[in-house]
């Protein structure tokens, strides 16, 4: 029995192919978009869950939607108006997946950034729809070339990650977040606002969400996997209750309900006075990181190549000056060092040549060395 | 932003949407599968969870097909051949969810049973399959009609729930089974064998699966929520390599992977040495509650209702005289009883009149009290 043509015409995750590789002994991963091992909040969570028994009714079925106390304290979190519905997902991911199910009809137009994450481009491409792609610049995708696709394309959604965006890091200015959500509103687009790194921002001042500017037409994705633990793949999705209540029907069909214990546990977690320290100490952490991961960069920047300035998130992205990314992470991967090349995050064959830089997972010794490694790979490829 | 057609075509779970009526007060509920709320094996499972601290790789990403050494004691329970591959998912909806997005193109010939489980209708329909139906007889499908349906339809599948069906608690006999594999090797059809109640058998002998007589070209779904904690939303789904591998590919666009503490925990409980106690003492309530709500059914069938005879699993089927069973459950909703009338297992309009009767969520009192008021309200609606 064959697959259907979009499966088919998937590719498997280069990046959950390259984790399995990166597990070998002596690696140093740059390439995941995983939170520090050791900073991950596990006994907290061993405490929650501790506390289970005295709401034996998460064991059972329970709602589509999610574990009601969960979404109360997450839409006052948010602080949601009263029009909008709140559910739990299997990760922001699912959340994702449900709106590329619930509203693509095969050759729908969505408008992404190029480059994108590439866990979107995948779930759009296996709902068939018709992938168009704006350039990005370095304070968020290009206006013209947005309006121009909003009108030429007629597009339902624009997906995007305005906050440390992957795989780029780029943060969108305040106006550019202003003239998103204004060309939103002027097309009949609805903006996706994949916000999973807007907790990890170490400096600079934090901006209002794009959503918060076209909070009728606008879905918001959160995800729990960068600020607490991945593993437990807890995520929201929310907008107005028009727009999540056909992705409650979805979400039925493909999986009845998320694991409820656990929602309880995150919901402990999140609610408890201590987890404003635990986040302020993640942001410390992965700043130190990126100051060891861009001043072992120095070099490099040094050749020619180019790096995102970023305030938060879990990846830099080096623009090369000339080789092929592609055969750099390879060359990377023999020398015990594992990087994604940039081609990975385009639909079409024209990227930029550049690598993406993870350095929330690896201290900073193994940043310093994997990039003197990568160094070398590079000086060498640009003498080919 | 309107759904795409085949959401906006799609009803939502009637059995789901009585769930939540179901929780008032007073009210007893024959409508839904759920386990009974106080065996739940909590405590075992607490202790599992205590545990996880020795494993804080769990709380990290992990694999898409999931955890490891889950899957190696499933691998082993099964006794799997060598060929075979196991994927962890959200439930065994998540597995049949899976089969329908990566096998089925719009259009594609699928068969099921006429009546069949209401979330197999859901997920077929969702990924636009042309859905056919066979007759079910009291020891299986009509052998006649399936074969017919074969070479007539061209089926890619043939989704069936084998042990202690779902709506109408038949088991298939053992030639059925042997003779509907052969039937799917003759004409290349590829079986789903979906088994949640399979282990939960209270009397007569267990009967080979279906699939050990076409191992091939089978796909089984299994699931956790009816022995352990439907809660914790854990399932497999299994089969020939060839057949799983693109499953995972629509995994990772769906969700990543399952989450892996509650598998883990899963993993300890399953292997525990008093797990078959814990199995044994379920068999056993459920044997004495189908005795108690077959005992207060004698009235009803002395009117001429039918009921199936069951040796294990959640259900009986009572069929109906006369009267509309969406009536009936109506009515009987309003006296505080929640039951399924057995329009909503058909795709079609042309619903054999009976209710799907749940006897593992209530006590022995509350089904004799129920099956009271519902002869009642069914003696009423004859006389109308």
């Amino acid at each position: 029995m064959k697959p259907n043509k979009q499966v088919q015409n998937m590719q498997p995750s280069y990046i959950r192919e390259i984790l399995a590789a990166a597990k070998s002994n002596n690696m140093i991963s740059l390439a995941g978009g995983l939170p520090d091992s050791e900073h991950l909040p596990i006994q907290p969570l061993l405490m929650e869950m501790h506390k289970l028994a005295s709401i034996p009714e998460v064991f059972q079925y329970g709602e589509t939607i999610g574990y009601q106390p969960l979404i109360d304290f997450l839409t006052s979190k948010y602080q949601l108006p009263t029009a909008t519905s709140l559910m739990i997902t299997n990760g922001s991911q699912q959340g994702l997946d449900l709106i590329a199910r619930t509203f693509i009809d095969q050759g729908a137009a969505v408008v992404m950034e190029a480059p994108s994450y590439l866990g979107a481009i995948q779930t759009f491409g296996l709902a068939q729809a018709n992938i168009q792609t704006v350039e990005q610049n370095n304070d968020g995708p290009d206006l013209n070339q947005l309006e121009h696709l909003f009108v030429s394309a007629k597009p339902k959604l624009f997906y995007t990650v305005p906050d440390f965006h992957n795989p780029t890091g780029v943060c969108w200015s305040l106006d550019i977040r202003k003239e998103v959500a204004r060309l939103c509103q002027k097309h009949e687009v609805v903006l996706i606002e994949d916000a999973p790194y807007r907790e990890l921002r170490f400096t600079g001042k934090t901006l209002p969400m794009v959503s918060t500017f076209c909070q009728d037409q606008s879905i918001i994705l959160r995800s729990y996997s960068k600020t607490t633990a991945p593993g437990i793949r807890l995520g929201s999705v929310y907008g107005p209750i028009e727009l999540i209540k056909p992705m409650l029907k979805v979400k039925q069909a493909a999986d009845l309900h998320t694991g409820q214990p656990m929602q309880a546990a995150l919901l402990g977690l999140l609610s408890a006075p201590n987890f404003g320290d635990h986040l302020a100490r993640l942001q410390g952490l992965y700043a130190s990181r990126f100051g060891a991961i861009s001043e072992a960069l120095v070099p490099l920047i040094g050749m020619g190549c180019h790096l995102t300035k970023v305030e938060g998130g879990m990846f830099v992205w080096l623009s090369l000056v000339n080789g092929n990314p592609s055969k750099i992470a390879e060359s990377a991967l023999k020398n015990q060092i594992a990087v994604v090349p940039s081609d990975v995050f385009y639909l079409k064959e024209n990227a930029a040549p550049a690598l993406r830089l993870n350095y929330s997972h690896s201290n900073e010794r193994e940043l310093t060395k994997a990039i003197e490694k990568l160094t070398q790979v590079i000086a060498l490829a640009s003498n080919d």
